[in-house]
């Protein structure tokens, strides 16, 4: 995958392989001359550019799910607000959904802007310790489609890690969009140098997610990214008059923790479905402060203690990421 | 937007702008000197090939969201089967989420794969008169991920369009993943000379979704997609129990209705939050037939009749999409 170029044509051999520009397909590509040359492509300055900048964060978590709607930027949220709850603990939180941000309106940021400074874009930030950045603060209105291609697409990423003054941070949290495509292969590019701890897959319980989610894991098996684990999100309604629990999403096929033991994944916990969590993120609190004696708020805080340990223990060692 | 090429770097002028291939963006563009010379750019001969093999197919009706997880395969799989229930109408469903093609699953045909033959691909069939196409089929095995870069996803869209042999068909169902990016762009672009009806809007009740829907709003409305109406998915949950109606996802903003309200856009109705309508999907089942006398059912059932009439109505004029 690595060596053909976003923009080849559909039957690109790879622009390292020993065809490159010699068969039919390099026909009528603007790049034919370059790949036929057999000179060696100078690899994206920017990969070193952002290894530099990361060099000041100790620890950067990938957020991932196939499926959309799945609660990514809830859990993204949250793991943020949670690492953060220790005052010593810089968290800082990376939206590269670039047309569905959801991430300023549940930090409660919507409406706020980015700044330039001498160090380059400065994040905004909910509290002292922690800090956001997103493509919503670069619109004029939060109604605005970002209609991009992929090309713009990565290169708003690629800026996003190469020019934001990120500083002295603990946890780099970084919220993606659903799927296999640009963004992903963006993010995991870019940061291949940077000694990255690690993915969370969220899923929710029934098949038609878990489904997407053995998709996403396939993924990360591609480009070695490590898998910290698997967190299963709206696992259970609890009706409020009757306490009674439904399955909302029916773990058909055994629910999250079934695939996780099947494919030998780490299996963080499960959260229940609370109505209040969704109003939380709709009106931009923390649900920790809002309810903190809630069963998802246990679940919540016993999931992040699970990753801050894996980081605290593994972080150190270097992620067997192609570092090209 | 529509004369910068997919594939252009990131301060392109535009193909058909005044200085194409003359300002400092487009030094070292492979394109630089086509740009410059000022010939004119052929348009794609897809759209005209596509617009050929569209002939026999007379609705055509695109069914988005801004966000993932709100029910788009789900509400497009009903909408197929609903109108599949009269047995002199011919409906096809086409899945372009690449990434995560949930509509094999969710009608049923998971593990089937297509057949070409001398008129193209031919569609997998559910019933006599519904057929499906998604890139489900083309994987060797549900588990695969489609890590494709968006040029990649645009081809095989065209090739669905192009290639697969529809036949006559009185409605095609289109199913999207969320966004505004790649797959959305080629979608309109490709069958902006086929008289494409318009767009459904699927949204869960809470701001968090509605917000994205707007950009969805704003993308239409730009690039001259009509707006069928807006569907709100998983309105309220009846407890099994004691039938309290619980709001899972809170509409803390007003919900579906009172935005197409605000934004004068039709409403096309309300769909209970019911976990046998994710059972159905995960079983690939009917949920028409296994439970037809439910107020899920019902509201489908009237939801799909006033699209059948839009159609019906509406839909032999030309839609105001460019045709270029």
């Amino acid at each position: 995958m690595a060596d053909v170029p976003e923009n080849a044509p559909e039957h690109c051999p790879g622009t390292q392989s020993e065809s490159a520009g010699k068969v039919s397909a390099c026909q009528g590509c603007p790049n034919q001359n370059i790949c036929a040359s057999g000179l060696p492509q100078a690899p994206d300055p920017a990969v070193e550019e952002i290894k530099e900048r990361m060099s000041s964060v100790k620890h950067k978590i990938l957020v991932l799910s196939g499926k959309g709607g799945v609660g990514k930027s809830t859990f993204t949220a949250h793991l943020a607000r949670g690492l953060a709850r220790d005052e010593n603990t810089q968290v800082a939180v990376l939206d590269i959904d670039i047309c569905g941000p959801s991430i300023p309106r549940v930090m409660g940021l919507e409406g706020e802007q980015v700044h330039q400074s001498g160090s380059g874009w400065s994040p905004v930030y909910v509290e002292d310790n922690l800090s956001v950045m997103s493509v919503g603060f670069l619109l004029s209105s939060p109604d605005d489609a970002v209609i991009w291609r992929g090309p713009k697409k990565n290169g708003l990423i690629k800026q996003f890690l190469r020019d934001v003054d990120w500083g002295d941070t603990d946890y780099l949290i970084v919220d993606t969009p659903p799927g296999t495509s640009d963004e992903h292969l963006s993010i995991v590019q870019y940061l291949s140098c940077t000694n990255v701890d690690g993915a969370v897959l969220v899923t929710t319980p029934q098949e038609i997610s878990l489904m997407d989610v053995r998709k996403e894991i396939n993924f990360c098996q591609k480009v070695n990214l490590p898998i910290l684990g698997v967190v299963e999100n709206m696992s259970g309604f609890v009706c409020p008059k009757c306490k009674n629990e439904s399955q909302i999403f029916p773990p058909t096929t055994g629910g999250a923790e079934k695939m996780a033991d099947d494919l030998k994944i780490p299996f963080l916990g499960k959260l229940p479905l609370d109505p209040r969590i969704g109003k939380c993120c709709d009106e931009g609190t923390s649900f920790f402060e809002e309810v903190p004696d809630s069963p998802a708020t246990q679940s919540y805080l016993s999931i992040i203690s699970k990753l801050r340990k894996y980081c605290q223990k593994d972080g150190q060692t270097e992620s067997s990421m192609d570092c090209s």
